[in-house]
């Protein structure tokens, strides 16, 4: 599967040994402590099934939120929830915006929807103008928009994600939005759809990215549209939360010290990372909203810097295969400041 | 959600305390030790994506199961492998074997097929008359057989299997096989339909049952039919299967001393079981070729027999809501000498 980053598995097979991954967004300030404990000393909680309800961990995810329980669906990664609601809705053409994530197309194609594309354009760093948006949304049945988007780190204020949905809410067009990198930003909860209480909205969040457990896979889903959610436990698997998962989920959202340690982290390092990269030769780096940097590479394709920097045992993303970005585009996950001079001047390097 | 045993979490949420829980089918030896050791001292590794080919997790299926990597899916439970089936082969119409696992009927009605069951009877020991079978089986597109039976615990010889394969083959149907509970038979591999290696066959294992993981999600299908394999992987989501699941998966079929273990339990287990509910009076029990075992009790319910046993502390599964038995069955797991003799003792009780 090469339609993700992070396939360090992939090049070890193929003999190319060990390489750093800055080619996935993980917090790296690893697998909160809390969590890590109570999980060891309760490990024998795999003997039993899970609450096939999940009612205390959507009880942690409904307080996090300011949500009621009823507003919440699990999933096995943000991945599943997707497919469920796109399974749910049955949408007959859907307009995503792009650049975008790999498994909207690939939902989308399961139920046989038509896909059409909005760009968002690197001259106008890829933000959204929404009357312009507004006016390329086709007669349809869904939008989906990320945000903040991934590769990209551009983020649609609030304001304007009301006014979009104001409209398409008038055009019995529905709205997704995947915010599964919103916890990055400092005071997410003011900027989060969620605050628009409308059912016409559906969000979805990850916790793997913001809490550093991509291999334990939790995402969940919020949404004031019971009908929808309805629908989605009739398509949904049971169990598809695994225990420790659910335990996390329980744990991780009140961990306030990670919270804050990673709030600090990221709200420095975002900044360092983007006036070191700027001053990098044949380099331009994209303003982000969160965890990782899309960066455009002159003179050189996305696909030779890939292969020069494993060649230095470091992994990043092409993202030359995201809808509406071509073959000079890179994606970097921001990690901690020894780690991002040694991506940054690697770079520096091969770009020189 | 209550179609499957083991939501203890429900009875606490209504004020009815703990209870011990028989309805679900675990091994008693629980999480085998090797892999619990090794994920402690590795948990870190959640930090990462798994491998989304699952390559060194399905090259240890294949030895056990002596196949190669490429007949081999890997899913979230064998749940998830059910469901990539059916999304895969889009049967209009399938034959399922009842009564029968619930998940069977979801599937298929999500891709909304219709079902029809063959009923194995109480009167015949719910042993499958073959012959009688073959002709019951409609113009149809696929044959769900679970083998051994959940929740007869009744099992279908190889030879009868090879049968049943070579009827529908020249008919065009498929024959799926959910064989989740088969390890838990001695010398089950000679019994597996894997032996058949004919590409009109899926075979569906769960890895949780008998080592004792149901809180970890792990199951897998095996089939000769490369062209499912790929249309199922157009459908399965990116990294279902979890970090700590793979590495179970790539420890425990090796752990010859717990299965060996497991082995010998079962082996004394299930005649002492059989025996002494043989003795109780107003209940048959039927005997069974796994870990659990179905009952008919007389003179009372299986919801009243389930609620008494429930005042008392234990949960059991009531039978009656499988497609083909009536208000008058349940289902007991099998677990150690001491538990046995706890929940058959109560059952007496209750029965007197």
């Amino acid at each position: 599967m090469d339609l993700h980053g992070g396939n360090t598995y992939k090049l070890k097979r193929e003999g190319r040994g060990e390489v750093l991954d800055y080619s996935s967004n993980i917090n790296p300030l690893g697998v909160p402590k809390k969590f890590k404990q109570k999980a060891i000393e309760n490990f024998d909680l795999l003997e039993r099934y899970t609450d096939p309800d999940y009612v205390e961990l959507r009880e942690s995810i409904g307080k996090f939120n300011n949500m009621e329980i009823e507003n919440i669906v699990v999933g096995n990664g943000a991945t599943e929830v997707l497919f469920l609601y796109v399974k749910a809705l049955k949408p007959r053409k859907a307009m995503v915006v792009a650049p975008a994530f790999a498994e909207y197309r690939r939902a989308l194609e399961a139920i046989d929807c038509e896909i059409v594309y909005y760009p968002l354009l690197p001259n106008k760093k890829f933000l959204m103008d929404t009357d312009e948006f507004l006016k390329s949304i086709p007669d349809c049945d869904l939008v989906i928009i990320c945000n903040p988007n991934n590769p990209t780190g551009s983020f649609i204020p609030l304001k304007e994600i009301a006014k979009v949905n104001r409209n398409l809410k008038e055009r019995g067009i529905k709205l997704f939005i995947d915010e599964a990198f919103i916890e990055f930003m400092k005071d997410w909860r003011e900027f989060s759809a969620v605050n628009l209480k409308d059912e016409n909205i559906f969000v979805m969040r990850s916790m793997t990215k913001f809490f550093a457990i991509p291999g334990l896979r939790l995402g969940y889903g919020l949404t004031c549209n019971q009908e929808i959610i309805e629908k989605m436990k009739n398509y949904k698997e049971p169990w598809t939360v695994n225990t420790f998962a659910d335990m996390a989920g329980k744990i991780i959202l009140t961990d306030n010290e990670y919270i804050e340690a990673t709030e600090k982290w990221i709200e420095e390092e975002k900044i360092w990372f983007y006036d070191k990269a700027l001053k990098i030769a044949g380099l331009t780096p994209y303003r982000t909203n969160t965890n990782f940097m899309l960066m455009r590479v002159e003179n050189k394709t996305a696909s030779e810097v890939k292969e020069k920097m494993i060649e230095r045992g470091i992994l990043i993303r092409d993202a030359s295969n995201f809808v509406g970005l071509d073959n000079h585009y890179i994606r970097i996950a921001i990690k901690t400041r020894d780690e991002n001079k040694k991506v940054l001047n690697t770079l520096a390097e091969i770009l020189k």
